[in-house]
């Protein structure tokens, strides 16, 4: 008998037939012996629709206020989800992150986990029922409602699995696991059975958005077993392990992540003097604007120039700031492109593998493809190219590096 | 500087517009210098839609979920009501039942409150702040959510103005006050300044359905002073008072209250012996059917008939108990009609005034009307007559009764 936290995304739950689907699926699980908590989301749509009540009233909203607003939906789905099982003949019982007491610190509508209470739900698991709790949501210190952000589910459901030591934390989501890479550009792309933490941060960081990163995050330093399952056919998903555990045979590069999302922006001619970085990057961060990959180069007439990338819906705004900055800084241009896209190819076994870079280089260059900037880390490498290239260039190094055909040792 | 509970029913919030309007409403009050405690309903409409999910998934849902379930109506409405609060400039905190900690018993769906925390709420007040309480809604000694049935919402702004001794509890509805009678079957009908609670208990038990008859009592008992008023215009509403506090020259008659709502079955020939009655009611009441009004006859053949009013949904429940009944008692004959109304006399002046019946059933004589049945109370005298007749029947008493004009004390 194992103990397993499950998690149903707000797709997973989006109609009532879905959240009976849901409730079918739970019952077999019971049936089997395991005990169940189930995470929800709100049902699909949900959230929004609050949020847009809010937009009404208000341009800035109160953050408590918010935060009392959108918990309200996946306390919706609890509810539902509860009554049937119930009917299934299933004992359940829901639990709003308050009533559980997901304690987390006071910053509304970002909140992070601080501690969970598991005696209550001891006690219901022990008594043969089915904890259903909301997703997403906690309680601070003072009795306020807080909730974890979008895509905060996740954190819950690995948050309890940890807090319990679960045997398994289990998504379940549109997809059927966690691919090689995205299976709408390419034909060939497979499920992979095992992924390591690692892997799935870099992934996830990459642009796949399958798990929330900093429920991979939560579940690496918890050690929580987490699979990624589909909710609408039966399979086993992709389990996310520690390095250990996984094969030693493992290949040198498990996936390739891209995204679109991005624009790039250059400022040239800059005196080199030290602390340039600082006074071009400092004005974009204290604009609130996210920046992504950085890459610097010294010329040779003594000034330097400075790429970055920041998030496409971002770059207007990055833009004026960098004007200014330019200006002060007496630069001699800047330019802006969000015709781009960056690709990284992620693998734990580039640790032990030499020459994974200059294998891409050379096929991506095969394919005259130019490759505008190049970060690396320890188990990945991500280039931006020129976005009309993207689908060619995965494909390519899909197949170079040997991600077409299962490795054998699977 | 008063502290005053206002309770807004579905209605007054029913959208983001009118949200709004009771926003702006409030902010006045808070100019003025009053502390206010804000209680509020569900948006109209909410919690039918939530109750329709449930109805989907379970046809006898569990009640602890829909508790869970409904009180997340009440939920949205007091974070959208705190940030159009705080969107004006006037500071504001939302809290659900729990939070304020509504403490009640664990009759889900129609819990009983048994004790309010108020420190909280007082230091929110202290601090400027108006407090936005959900109604409704309650949790019981071991956290779990309860909701204190339909229409409840009167009873926690009832129940917060006595734990707060408030100067005084305002229910905010879609009319300006209570009216002698239901101005659209009476053109005349009046707006009254004050009534006593005793009086309005008798008007809403009678079919007045303004507010819910466990507030009125709640208000009485803890003496609270209570006012009706309108949500969308403004003026005095009606007071409901001690009946100590009202005017010596209480006219003899208050108002006239009516439902249709009921029907009427009879059990003719019962052998008149002790427990007959016992014998009657004793199943209807098992089959869970409330009765209403109760008369009994005796023939001088030693037999006695039996009439009594249900709701007129429970009709053809009431009829096949009682047939079952009449077999077992050996009755002659049961009869039901549902084209009967109920009305209502109403006024403490009563008790100082004789003949206030005679006179009634003379009004009633010179329209030719029949009286099926009579009750009385102290302070109420109900007859149930054919429904053709009704609207007859409250316009006559109404202009006997002079109800038509003001009177001159007020």
């Amino acid at each position: 008998m194992s103990l397993i936290v499950q998690k149903y995304g707000g797709t997973s739950v989006g109609t009532v037939e879905r959240i009976q689907a849901v409730a079918d699926k739970i019952a077999g699980f019971r049936a089997r012996g395991d005990d169940i908590v189930v995470v929800v989301s709100a049902m699909s749509g949900e959230t929004n629709r609050l949020i847009a009540l809010a937009a009404e009233i208000s341009e800035t909203p109160a953050a408590r206020e918010i935060d009392v607003l959108v918990s309200t939906g996946e306390q919706v789905t609890i509810a539902l989800l509860a009554m049937a099982l119930e009917e299934r003949g299933c004992p359940a019982r829901s639990y709003t992150g308050a009533q559980i007491r997901i304690l987390t610190d006071n910053a509304h509508t970002k909140a992070r986990i601080e501690h969970i209470d598991v005696e209550g739900i001891r006690a219901d698991l022990d008594a043969g029922r089915v904890v259903v709790a909301a997703g997403f949501q906690g309680v601070d210190g003072n009795g306020n409602i807080t909730t974890l952000g979008r895509g905060g589910s996740d954190t819950t459901g690995v948050a309890l699995a940890a807090a319990l030591n679960a045997d398994e934390c289990q998504i379940y989501t549109d997809v059927d696991g966690v691919y090689t890479t995205d299976p709408r550009v390419v034909d060939s792309a497979r499920r992979l059975e095992k992924i390591t933490f690692e892997e799935m941060l870099e992934m996830a960081s990459q642009g796949s958005k399958i798990l929330q990163i900093r429920a991979v995050e939560f579940a690496g330093k918890y050690k929580v077993p987490l699979r990624v399952l589909s909710s609408f056919e039966d399979g086993p998903g992709t389990l996310i392990t520690l390095e250990d555990e996984s094969n030693m045979e493992q290949p040198v590069v498990s996936g390739i992540a891209f995204n679109r999302d991005e624009a790039k922006l250059t400022i040239l001619g800059v005196p080199d003097i030290p602390g340039a970085a600082y006074r071009i990057l400092g004005p974009i961060s204290d604009a609130n604007i996210e920046v992504d990959v950085i890459v610097q180069n010294v010329a040779e007439d003594g000034t330097t120039s400075l790429t970055f990338t920041v998030h496409r819906n971002e770059m207007k705004k990055a833009e004026q700031v960098l004007e200014q900055v330019a200006k002060d800084l007496g630069a001699q241009a800047i330019s802006v492109d969000d015709h781009i896209a960056k690709l990284s190819l992620v693998g734990v076994g580039m640790r032990s593998h030499a020459g994974v870079a200059s294998q891409m280089f050379g096929v991506l260059a095969e394919h005259n493809i130019n490759i505008q900037m190049i970060t690396t880390s320890e188990i990945k490498i991500t280039v931006v190219v020129d976005e009309k290239y993207l689908e060619l260039a995965v494909r390519a190094l899909h197949t170079a590096f040997g991600l077409d055909q299962a490795p054998e040792s699977e």
